[in-house]
């Protein structure tokens, strides 16, 4: 097991990653006061993880809330429904959430976490790939609304992230895939070490190789957790960490949030800001095609699926990115270099979409 | 006019107290960046203060929720209302919303500020006394949950608090008594002198002389913005603010919420915690009494209406001072000095409802 540290002064935690975690008795004990302890898991993560978790809590009481699997679920609706279970089982402000399941189960679970009592402590056991490389590290959490992804929630860091990768082994090849789109973007944002050694690596990482699985999540959490804590609320450095996601949040809206994965919504998004960088002179061609390249190996999209631009350019404009009406973009100034920026013309924006979408 | 500062490092914040700030022109210009402004109000103070409210804003995009009046709206219903008008609005993070109302708009208006694409900037324009004195000042936003009060919220400060005194011109005498109620709190926990200068002043204070009621707000203020300053989040000293609202909660829950206004419930609760103090041997029969008096005078009650004894502690028990199932209470020592305490003998909390409630 090794240990990483997302450095928030007094609100800094651990990142504990390693095989077979959830099977060390006493692991959470550092981390977990509460005696009243709330589990959010879902249908699919559930039947196969709550019992070794259960036995890590030992005497505590313990409820649980099991949700329907998928992003569609990511709704005030759900958050209703947790905090509903807290107020029911009359937990005090000194309970505890843990969230055990993937992206989904993170955000909502952790914003029930934020707002119940005006705030309660959390802790992230991601079992997807994309969980554990992203979004359970960081404490953003929320819901989506009709009008927009994640436009509700809070910032709110959890006391521990516990990261087994044994938990890869029962994932659905698709959600294996989607993960690697976010290890892919923190190459592409800042580490272009990183984006070479996985296209060297991409066979044994679609294998699940244990080595190379542990050396990917470890180097992920690293990038990230050095983002956070020089930018926790996202005022600057930290929207780098979006690349592809304005696009792909706008690719999930437009065909229906969970029609598409998110991590396959990003790996187009991902390629649609490498075009666009292109189009402004900013990126080479080549390297535009080294992306569409591996994420074919890696077994994701490379392009987004036809859609209206005129509705497309309306789910971006729905970012919250957005300045002063402007849509700002992550683009690539290579690979390993990125910037944020409003500053291009938005006819490019909209002539690029006309040319990506036929209808 | 004069202006208070929330001092919490670069979250300070100003508090504007005066006459007639509504009619200032470019008054609120230096805290609102923002282009594009929702307005939260109610339909009882709207149709009044809107209109001098717009005038501040010039050119701004301004959309307007208009809610309606009372606590049995402050729920998630409303907030997603809210929400909602955020998104139809197409809003982005660099929008601002602006409370115009009592504790209700700006507890509800603050709580979807707080949460909309994970915190926008929000201005508190209290127009009641409760709101002046306590609600609009120190960051606490929130929703009802049907088992308890203010159980949903965030910690969210404003960019600014504006507060007109002359808007208490049309507050219905119920309502201005029941800001009354937290005026005196700040005495009893921490200013004799203000306590005394109450006494002093009851008559002037009812009749709303504006040197009179300028000086209990100014004083009010000072006091909650030196208290939130030393512990924003409630760890500890700040808890002291809530003298009297652990049982005032638990009326307002018992007989329906907006059945009691919130400063008469904590009025009674006020009286509930002197007596449980006397009963506990820290607080002296004759101060109980000033206490009292001095609510009689101000039209407030002195004690809960008849409830179930059973039921009234259940509901005290999900407050959010509980901490490992310990009912913590804020206990007189005296006038002008409490304490926060969950050691006391729990039979003597039964005890004393069971003799205050006959059924």
């Amino acid at each position: 097991m090794i240990t990483l540290t997302v450095d928030l002064g007094d609100r800094s935690y651990p990142i504990l990653i390693g095989s077979g975690l959830l099977g060390q008795p006493g692991i959470l004990d550092a981390y977990l006061d509460a005696v009243d302890v709330l589990v959010v898991t879902n249908d699919v993560v559930g039947p196969i993880y709550l019992k070794p978790l259960m036995e890590l809590l030992g005497n505590r009481r313990v409820e649980t809330v099991v949700l329907p699997d998928g992003e569609a679920n990511k709704t005030m609706e759900t958050l209703q429904s947790i905090l509903d279970r807290l107020v029911d089982a009359r937990f005090a402000r000194d309970c505890a959430l843990i969230t055990l399941g993937g992206g989904v189960v993170g955000d909502v679970g952790g914003f029930a976490a934020a707002v119940y009592q005006r705030g309660v402590s959390f802790i992230q056991v991601p079992t997807t790939l994309l969980a554990q490389v992203d979004s359970a590290v960081g404490g953003k959490t929320g819901v989506n609304h009709p009008g927009g992804k994640n436009l509700i929630g809070a910032f709110h860091q959890p006391d521990c992230v516990l990261i087994d990768t044994d938990c890869l082994k029962t994932l659905p090849a698709r959600e294996f895939s989607a993960g690697l789109a976010e290890v892919v973007k923190y190459g592409l944002i800042a580490d272009e070490e990183l984006f070479i050694w996985l296209e060297q690596h991409a066979d044994e990482m679609l294998s699940r190789d244990p080595a190379t699985l542990h050396h990917a999540i470890r180097r992920s959490c690293e990038i990230k957790a050095a983002i956070v804590a020089e930018d926790e609320r996202e005022q600057g450095r930290r929207a780098l960490l979006n690349l592809g996601h304005t696009f792909g949040h706008a690719i999930e809206r437009c065909v229906g949030y969970g029609e598409w994965r998110h991590g396959e919504a990003v790996a187009a998004g991902i390629c649609m800001a490498a075009d666009f960088s292109a189009r402004l002179g900013t990126f080479r061609a080549e390297d535009i095609q080294r992306i569409k390249n591996l994420f074919q190996r890696l077994k994701l999209p490379t392009a987004p699926p036809d859609l209206n631009p005129q509705e497309f350019l309306s789910a971006m404009s729905m970012d919250k990115k957005v300045i002063g009406g402007q849509i700002r973009l992550v683009l690539q100034n290579g690979i390993g270099s990125a910037e944020v920026t409003g500053k291009y013309p938005s006819h490019e924006l909209i002539d690029m979409l006309r040319e990506q979408f036929i209808h």
